[in-house]
């Protein structure tokens, strides 16, 4: 399994190869023809490597390589009035890092090791970045890591446990995302950027791994996932994913709608202060534009150039999903029901999915006895919440302490 | 499975009872007889429940209640130097509210609801209190966490995500956990305590999942268990669990040491500014007795006065472990290897494990050749790290990074 194919234009080549096509899209592993035996249920204790005979590289032997995945996919009945479709909450803040990104940095840093990599490199000041510096530091390789000057002193500290090496960029940190693959190339350090082939590979067991279990649960797919969305990685391993399962005949393309074996259909969520797949769904465009980025808390998603953003698009229109966004306020309400109605705690961008769900429903996207599987990204354990004097807590002495009760 | 009994004077009474024995000593659940026909492996993926034979009450149809324990334990040979012996990490942070406590919190809600609760309470500052606040959400029962009055803003902000009722104590927190039980005995709120029944049953199933997977790996049980303990409910809920495994004839109490089904060695650790019982271990005493707290930054275990603790020793001694202590400078030391050399975030009272894994090697008590489980209890995104500007980094335009590399 050592091809890597453009989806755009169809050019294949043999790894190691660039992650781009020269056509301008991005590159991904074609899965090998031995998918057509993958047969469901998978051992989910195997966590990422549970899908190994979908993935282009061996499961490692022990160490934190082996420790992605396994995360639970939650039946949350608390929520289904909110969102209107009955919803579960595939829970990956409960990776190693916090988030979903251990799955990709689990198998690129494996490709890498196996092609010869001594040097790792990520360009992220988040969730990226702290999952890379955390692998290369229980594989034993260099890490570096490349920052915008004016990160924040939370990310500089959640980035600094593993001790990776820290550049922090003076100048336009959108370009670095390019240059340091390139840059990096040269210098023997491997770049494992959000949408890296080996990345996107384990970033497909995201969603293999919740309909496995959703299929336990009710012996039937989902009919709708809704995924956050930001450089478009993430969203084109689940499209990866969704195929992959169509190639091994789990997934009937001409089923019914709601029959059990039918395609679920993706659907891409991102903040409404900057959405540039949802702004070239909503206008009908092939092409994933540039936008100029405004403020939002779903700062984790908030990339106004996805160099994936193209693909994530008609990956999510081939499954009949689309992109949308919604507003920070939806993403505030939406984070606070999954902690008060469900004891979920998610980063707000991880709550646009279940924002996103409920504006699906509200549009008749999504219907009302229709399963929806809303992934919950990351951990908000990382991000700190408000104000401790929003917290409404009472005094008493602990004489007073029975009758307050 | 609704029967109590006195591990220290064999009393026994039908639940619902009070969480303690006339004699003074904590009570727990006697396991069904039928943990005689318990075997191997189970369905991991099941987590806590994967476990239903061994605890007192039903599963959970969905929800959180369903989503604790399934962590991973992450072989770590990078580690075995430093601890001078082949270790393995239980990652307990990865529950859904990033701690152990969401097993015992888990089992301890169900048999509430069970048992016709609709308000629950707890005196925790810490994991065990977001613990309950989050499960007390989702299964939407009323839920009073006491907490003293001087808690920090970083712990008021974690608890209130979960929007529980939060009551400030003004006086004798340690009092508390005596006198709340009672108290809300009276007004029809169920505490689950740190050494409530219900907890402790659902806390036999860290070191159980813990063993499934160090067995499925090796074919073997480890040689040794090292766990940080507090209140001595998780100690004593892991000596439970090792009980049954021997009475379910998994563990073989005639084995030679070293044998495959020998019994673990059940180690406790503890911070040593407060280390009531490492001090009793130390003087060769029966009853651990309350000691006067020194500061740590191993906060978490920092009990001073244990209720569960005797019966914690006892459990240790009966497996031939022991309870010991380790600094705080060791405990950073700790802390920073997991996160450098493993890639592994846990808070500074779970790296307790691993530095007391390394003073027992040294002092002769676990060899080389030994296999050790360091239970890893919490997260350690849920505590801030350090100042931002001890982080090492450098600054580099885009136009010098390529020769910064």
């Amino acid at each position: 399994m050592s091809t890597l194919t453009c989806y755009a234009c169809g050019e294949t080549v043999e790894a190691p190869a660039p992650p781009r096509c020269p056509c301008g899209e991005p590159r991904w592993y074609e899965t090998d023809p031995a998918v057509a035996e993958f047969e469901w249920p998978v051992d989910l204790a195997a966590g990422t490597w549970a899908f190994a005979d979908l993935l282009p590289v061996a499961p490692p032997a022990d160490g934190l390589a082996t420790a992605s995945g396994g995360t639970p996919l939650v039946r949350t009945p608390a929520l289904d009035e909110y969102a209107g479709a009955a919803v579960s909450v595939a829970d990956e803040g409960r990776n190693p890092t916090g988030s979903f990104k251990d799955r990709g940095t689990a198998v690129g840093i494996e490709i890498a090791l196996a092609e010869g990599a001594d040097a790792v490199g990520t360009v992220s000041h988040g969730n990226m970045a702290m999952s890379v510096a955390a692998h290369a530091a229980a594989a034993g390789v260099e890490c570096t890591v490349c920052v915008p000057d004016d990160i924040s002193a939370e990310r500089i500290r959640n980035i600094g446990r593993y001790d990776p090496r820290i550049l922090r960029i003076d100048g336009d940190y959108g370009r670095l995302y390019y240059d340091a693959i390139e840059a990096g190339a040269e210098r023997g350090i491997r770049f494992i950027n959000s949408d890296s082939p080996g990345r996107v590979a384990g970033q497909k067991t995201t969603v293999l791994e919740a309909l496995d279990q959703h299929r336990r649960r009710t012996g039937e797919l989902p009919d709708a996932i809704v995924l956050p969305s930001s450089s478009g990685g993430h969203a084109s391993g689940a499209y990866k994913g969704l195929s992959d399962l169509r190639a091994a005949g789990l997934i009937d393309p001409d089923a019914e709608p709601g029959a059990a074996d039918a395609m679920p259909r993706l659907y891409l969520v991102q903040a409404a202060a900057c959405a540039p797949i949802a702004e070239a769904a909503a206008r009908g465009a092939e092409t994933v534009e540039r936008v100029e980025p405004g403020e939002t808390i779903a700062y984790s998603i908030a990339n106004p150039d996805p160099p994936s953003g193209t693909r994530a698009l008609y990956g999510a229109r081939e499954t009949g999903g689309t992109a949308i966004f919604v507003p920070d306020d939806a993403i505030r309400e939406a984070k606070r029901r999954l902690a008060t109605a469900a004891g979920l705690t998610v980063e707000a961008s991880s709550a646009t999915s279940l924002a996103g769900a409920r504006r699906l429903a509200r549009e008749g996207e999504i219907d009302a006895d229709e399963s929806v599987v809303c992934i919950a990204t990351g951990s908000g354990f990382k991000e700190s919440v408000g104000d401790p004097d929003d917290v409404r807590t009472e005094t008493v002495t602990l004489e007073a302490f029975p009758d307050a009760l």
